[in-house]
Formats: structure tokens, C-alpha cells, sequence
């Protein structure tokens, strides 16, 4: 018998993974939650049908978005996550002693308990004593807060369905006042290749800039997201993510990356000539 | 109707594309080569079944072979790229005025002809008069010479098949025999990240790194090739690919790129962790 999970990343394009069986499958209130388990990938998540991730590549975004600003900013205290529902940022941020509390703010309990159940490797995170758990909506929670995060992470589905209001200037206006004079954001940006994808990327974009003054984007390979080439916004009100790059600090730390490391920091920031256009047609 | 090519990466994982039809398919005295039309990805080249080409994203692969070599050793000559048969690195190559003769050796006839009548935005480059085309093989058109070339680049298929012989010990001993002192040999150096293709790399790094001393590896993000993330090897008896770069000089050529730029250059090198790894590992 041959069983395959199949992706259409866009009405052109299909991407499909060799599967085991099917381990979790239910329906909640927000969305269809899915896991299964591959040989290439280990098990995987797709919420709606679209691979939110799998054991094999997830060390590359949840290192991508936690040590890139965790090595420009050298004393969070105050983290908030947004979405996550897997646990691969906390897993990240757990790594830091410095860091006093880890707010995750998750729209569906049940893609947790799942995670819980079936993918401990990243989900063991939230049993951290300074996680705190929040089944809301991200857009409400952080729209009542002023002035209380150093670092705020997006780890947010795409821009459709239950995510959508993480990708609307409302929301990164509210993350920029829900920062503190010191903070960073940082969102999961899409990917700048497929034609539909390039215009949320631009969306995204055009509504950070116009929140902070210092906004830009980088890269990293994910295999199992459209085109593998997938960006990140670091977006701050005091720090520059190069030219405040603390690096010999943060390799004093002595956490252990598979994907992330000081030199690949500076060159994710260092974008195709044709991205740079995407971004730039928007900066206007 | 709907037409769908699909490309088994490898036993675990298929991409698909949507395709509007097929333009051409032959079998050549050494494999099977078809032509296709798709909305997203424009025209495509495959070889048995392999995704060699699209028009949407040649311009990474073809841009990140060429430029990053030319832009280490200001003062190129004499070329000779093996394999190639769609054009793309010539055409990337014609960009520059002091190269005075570029050596394209291609096994297959057959694959240059299909692609002047269907690729022609990659295949017209042959036109220049500084090409020459050799329809032989590569592994034996290299054996022969000793002290020819300023740059070599090795645009192969894969690791079997007919360009089997470009990934053996005794290839790259006299692609090092064939340079100059000042030579550069760049060559397609598969993917990191399926378990299969990371062997390949270690296989080809391994090999590599007994004939040059200056043995690099650099990466960008190919979305048509297997995990989209695709590495290429820069080696050179003179040459540092960094410490050597003349980002200055290369910038006043004014050629024009879309991926290709002075600060994606030295970010290209920057690897991940588990990549290194890879390398280091085969490199005692």
C-alpha cells in the first residue's frame, strides 16, 4: 500500500510526502488538525491541510526566529508568542536563563494538546515554569497591552482563515505599542517566490514599515514550505539587527543550534536582488 | 483537463507541476529529454523525468554558478563549462567583455537543439563567437589537457546516468590538471538536506577536497531542485572565494543580476551548522 500527503502550495503546484499512517485527525472550532508520520520527515503537522511542520526541517524556523533576535537583544526578560501551538519557538527560548517569562498566546487548545500528545520534541517546551498558556486570539490579547514585552514572535499560520488578523496593520501597530522602548518583532514573512505569495510578502511589508523605523527581512531554507525559501521580518524600535548583532555575547551562551550560527545571522539578511525589489516597491 | 508532471525526488517525496502541455519529447542516445509548458513556472527541461531547468527560477542556479566565481578572479580568459546543454551559464558568462573563449563539452546533441528551439532566452548564448560547442564527453574532453583554463564550472546532471564520470575522483584530478595556477573550478554540488542527496554532497566534497586545497561550499535557495535548497563547490589553487572577492571591481562591470549581489556572495557561504557538519566530516 502507498499512502501520500499531498500540498497544493498553490493552484500550479503540488508537493507530496510518502506517509506511514496517520496518527491524530480532528476538527476544531478554527480548523482541521492533522498528523502524521513519514519516513523522510518523521511526523507532521498540518492544520487545514497545510504542513505547518515536520520533525525533520522544524529546527530551522524555530531557530531562525528565536536566535536572530535573541543575539541582537541581550537582555530579554519578557517574551510573548503568538500562535506557536507546536512549541518549537518556547523550546528555543527555554534555551535562554535570562529570560524571566514566556507569554504564549494560542487561538486553538486543541493543536496543543495534540502537539502534547504526538510531538513532544517540541511541545515538551510548555511545561517550562516561566510559560504561560493563553487560548485566545492573538489580535485581542496584545491589543489591551502597553509597554510590556521586549520581544514579541509571530509564529502565526498564513495570511487566511484563523491567522488572517496577524497580518493586518492593526495587529503590528498594537505589537509595536505591547513593546517596550527596547523591543523587537518577529514574524514569519511567507515566501517571495509563487506570485501569491510574493504579494502577501509585499502586504506584510507595507504594513510593518509603516509601524517601525527599523524593519527588514531575512531568509532561511525550509524544505517543506513553498519553494523552501521562506523570509522572516526583524522589525525594532532600537535595534539594528546587523549593526547591533551581538555575536561573540551570544556564542558565549553556548546553545546548541543545528541550523543557526553567527555567520549564517549575518548572511540571512543578505537577500536575492529580486526579493530586495519586492520589498522596496513597497517601502514607498 | 488537467496535466500534471511530477518529479519523484526520491522514494519519500514527489513535487508536481501543473503543466498547460508538452512541447517536446525525444530519447537521445543517452536519455530521455521533454519539454513543458506551465503557468508558474514558464517553459522546462527535464531529463529522464529529472527537473533540470524552468524558466521562472534558471536565473538562481545559472546566476549564483557564474557570477560567484567571476567576481573572485578578475582577469578570466579562457573557460570551460561541462555539461550545460540548456545555455544558461554561457549566457550568464557572454555578460562579460575580457573572456575571450568559452569551451561548452556536452554529452548530448540533442539536448542543445531541443532547447535552441524551445529554451531560446538560455540556448541563444551559444550564438556568441567566443563558444565553442564539443558534443562529447566531458570526463574525456578534460582528460587530455593540462594548464588551459582560467575557470571550470561543472554544470552536471546528477550523480548517475550519463554525467556519472563528472562526479568520480579521477574528473576532478584533471579538471585540477586542465586549470591554470590561478584556476577556479565551480561545480553543482546536490542538496544537504535528503538523506540520499547529503551523501551525494559528502561524496563529491570528499573527492574534491583530495585534488584542491581551496575547497569551499556555497548554497542558494533553487525552489525546482530537490528541498530547494542546492549547494554549489568553489575550489581553486589560488584563489579564497571571501578573502579574495572584489565585490569593488565587479560592482563598476554593471551587470545585471536578479539573485546574484556582493553581499549575497559572502552570505552564500555562510552554512548552517548541520551542512558543516556534513563537510567536516569527510574533510580528515
Amino acid at each position: 500500500m502507498e499512502l501520500w500527503f499531498s500540498e497544493k502550495q498553490n493552484d500550479e503546484v503540488k508537493f507530496s510526502i510518502k506517509v506511514n499512517k496517520q496518527l491524530y485527525s480532528a476538527k476544531s472550532e478554527f480548523q482541521r488538525i492533522d498528523i502524521f508520520e513519514s519516513n523522510e520527515f518523521g511526523r507532521f503537522l498540518t492544520l487545514d491541510g497545510v504542513m505547518m511542520m515536520t520533525e525533520k526541517d522544524e529546527f530551522i524556523y524555530h531557530e531562525m526566529m528565536t536566535h536572530v533576535p535573541m543575539s541582537v537583544h541581550s537582555n530579554v526578560e519578557n517574551v510573548l508568542v503568538i500562535g506557536a501551538g507546536d512549541g518549537g519557538v518556547v523550546r528555543e527560548l527555554n534555551k535562554y536563563d535570562n529570560i524571566k517569562n514566556i507569554d504564549v498566546v494560542e487561538i486553538d487548545e486543541m493543536v496543543v494538546r495534540a502537539c502534547e500528545e504526538f510531538l513532544p520534541n517540541t511541545a515538551n517546551s510548555f511545561k517550562d515554569k516561566r510559560v504561560n498558556l493563553y487560548f485566545q486570539d492573538g489580535l485581542k490579547f496584545v491589543r489591551r497591552l502597553e509597554n510590556v514585552y521586549n520581544l514579541i514572535i509571530v509564529d502565526s499560520t498564513d495570511p487566511f482563515g484563523p491567522g488572517e488578523g496577524l497580518f493586518t496593520k492593526e495587529f503590528y501597530g498594537n505589537c509595536y505599542k505591547a513593546l517596550k522602548e527596547d523591543g523587537i518583532l518577529v514574524n514569519q514573512h511567507e515566501s517571495p517566490f509563487y506570485k501569491e505569495d510574493a504579494i502577501a510578502v509585499q502586504r506584510i511589508h507595507k504594513r510593518i514599515v509603516q509601524s517601525f523605523h527599523t524593519s527588514m527581512v531575512y531568509q532561511a531554507h525550509i524544505p517543506t514550505y513553498p519553494s523552501g525559501h521562506w523570509l522572516f521580518g526583524f522589525s525594532s524600535k532600537k535595534y539594528h539587527p546587523l549593526n547591533d548583532f551581538k555575536d561573540k555575547e551570544w556564542k558565549k551562551l553556548g546553545i546548541k543550534t543545528r541550523y543557526y550560527n553567527t555567520q549564517l545571522h549575518k548572511g540571512a539578511f543578505a537577500l536575492p536582488n529580486y526579493v530586495e525589489e519586492l520589498l522596496k516597491n513597497v517601502e514607498a
